[in-house]
């Protein structure tokens, strides 16, 4: 793509400064000016470095801009938009990375100015940690991109933003504000409540200590903690942006639970088995279409930590064994690891 | 611990044949002989060369034992240990590695003769594959296992029991079956229960295509759909095994989801916050105490792949970037990686 003069970064967080040290990675633009409400955030961005210009005002860092992202929580959009519109160039892109795509149209369409393309987007990325020091350049490489045009976007502003997020690493797609927040509401932000909500339940349960759930979490639960701690307030502004879909998609959730739960009363040991058995080929799906790797990115062989009896007993074996089973194994696993986690 | 002159193993699936692994790791018994009521798991075994000897019938590979271990799926319980119970020696160990441990007690104890030491046990370990194939000498490294001895249980059986796991990497700790079973529930019952349940909702609902689901898991989706795609017959058999602790903390589960649910409906972002933020500390404890590492076992940083269009770019520049981001993350995060996840 053709070199950017300048691009506008609002909002310096997990997405924010991964765009950044993105586009640093790939020298898509000439400039990369920042802004991050939180002078404390600024301050460490400035730290960080990943910004050739950090301003306190976000109207300062999109003036000029050839592109202007919007990396803030969904929730700061309106507040924002009404903010930097009258400072946005003729011709720029105005795109953001928000969660949820309807609301974002409803916040932010009305005051993007004629002449300025508005182009809600998606990276399908992240982690659960958040803040400037939580981003680096490859989170998007080889994740999708969601790009929701609005009535009337110009397709040519549609396609220079295709070839942007192209550029920082990323599988583009198209689709409708509506479907996006749909699909979403299956993919992740159901999963989402659901992870919170476990989570939830397991802390307030008299019965089972703290320690207990802790220390026996390798059992399943360890992998809804992880989900759990992604960035509430970005999770709140996703639920409170998303609610339609969301209901919509719990609704389901709900009765399809009710059934299970049925079956778990009843002793119904084939409506167990029959389930299982088709979500383990869904599974399978996901592993085949690269989206995650078999072992989960846990490479199983690749830490032996000997056990304190066997270390006293026969060295010899041991050491051979562990080498015969260890190596093959991570060298193969290795390659294959995706970035972590998207949100 | 003293070496055993005997261990038999009853069923040799991924957790039976880790156990007849890590035995060989450890040298600590002399001859390991194994069971499958599968020709076809049987024929696979002798491939694999993790047993001494191997037999058709359960009774032959428990006689003489002095540490015979059901590994077999829990439903299946009953009529092994009515079949191997005549055979068993005077002060042999009789265990199992169920996920439940009531229903053992309640399938398996009527059965033991006297003399015989019956000490249910559950090592919290697993991954989401199944089959002899699937075992590996590391599994129960670092792991729990939970012992639940029974009215009468022998004491010194019991710590001849723990020396036996911890000699294969576990940890060991001792509890009564009906804690350990309200314990599993809500760290790892539960979770299994609603994996499996949101993997089906989003099968089934026709708004949003299988293509885009799977394209999107990474959103969150994926992690459940991992869980999902354990063992079927073992997860059918957990909950017709638990059935109680199980419907008990669903209650909870329950009671709790309706609330975020009306959080949402309500647009009370206050609730979904402080929710949130509550969830998030637990990850934290989780991590601190080394049951998982921050970043959830992928390396972010581990593989790089170049942008399809930076490619043409600025080879050098990103190159040197690479070098400088890549390396000593993927270096500081390998050692910490545990093995895979535990069932």
């Amino acid at each position: 793509m053709q070199k950017i003069k300048k691009v506008a970064i609002i909002g310096l967080g997990l997405i924010g400064s991964s765009i950044a040290h993105a586009v640093r990675r790939g020298n898509i633009a000439a400039q990369i000016a920042g802004h991050d409400a939180s002078a404390d955030v600024l301050a460490r961005a400035r730290v960080l470095d990943f910004c050739d210009s950090l301003h306190a005002n976000a109207a300062d860092a999109a003036q000029d801009a050839d592109v202007v992202i919007l990396c803030t929580p969904v929730g700061a959009y309106k507040s924002v938009a009404q903010e930097i519109a009258p400072h946005l160039k003729p011709g720029a892109i105005l795109s953001d990375v928000g969660s949820v795509k309807s609301a974002v149209v409803r916040d932010v369409g009305p005051f993007v100015p004629k002449g300025v393309h508005f182009i809600p987007a998606h990276p399908i990325a992240g982690t659960e940690f958040s803040g400037p020091e939580a981003g680096f350049a490859s989170l998007f490489d080889g994740r999708w991109t969601i790009l929701t045009p609005v009535r009337g976007s110009d397709p040519g502003a549609v396609e220079r933003l295709r070839d942007f997020w192209q550029s920082l690493g990323s599988q583009v797609d198209v689709m409708n504000a509506g479907h996006h927040d749909l699909v979403l509401a299956i993919t992740s932000h159901l999963p989402h409540l659901i992870a919170y909500n476990i989570v939830g339940t397991a802390h307030d349960l008299e019965k089972v200590t703290q320690g207990e759930v802790i220390k026996y979490s390798a059992s399943g639960f360890r992998d809804f903690t992880r989900i759990a701690a992604s960035d509430p307030t970005m999770w709140r502004d996703v639920f409170l942006n998303n609610r339609d879909a969301v209901l919509e998609v719990l609704g389901r959730f709900n009765e399809d639970l009710s059934q299970l739960q049925r079956a778990v009363r009843n002793g119904d040991g084939k409506t167990l088995f029959d389930w299982f058995t088709r979500t383990r080929a869904i599974r399978r799906a996901i592993v085949n279409t690269g989206q995650d790797v078999p072992s989960f990115g846990r490479l199983p062989f690749q830490v032996y930590i000997p056990p304190p009896k066997a270390r006293k007993g026969s060295a010899k074996k041991k050491k051979k064994a562990a080498a015969k089973k260890k190596k093959p194994v991570a060298r193969k696993a290795a390659p294959k690891t995706k970035p972590r986690r998207a949100r």
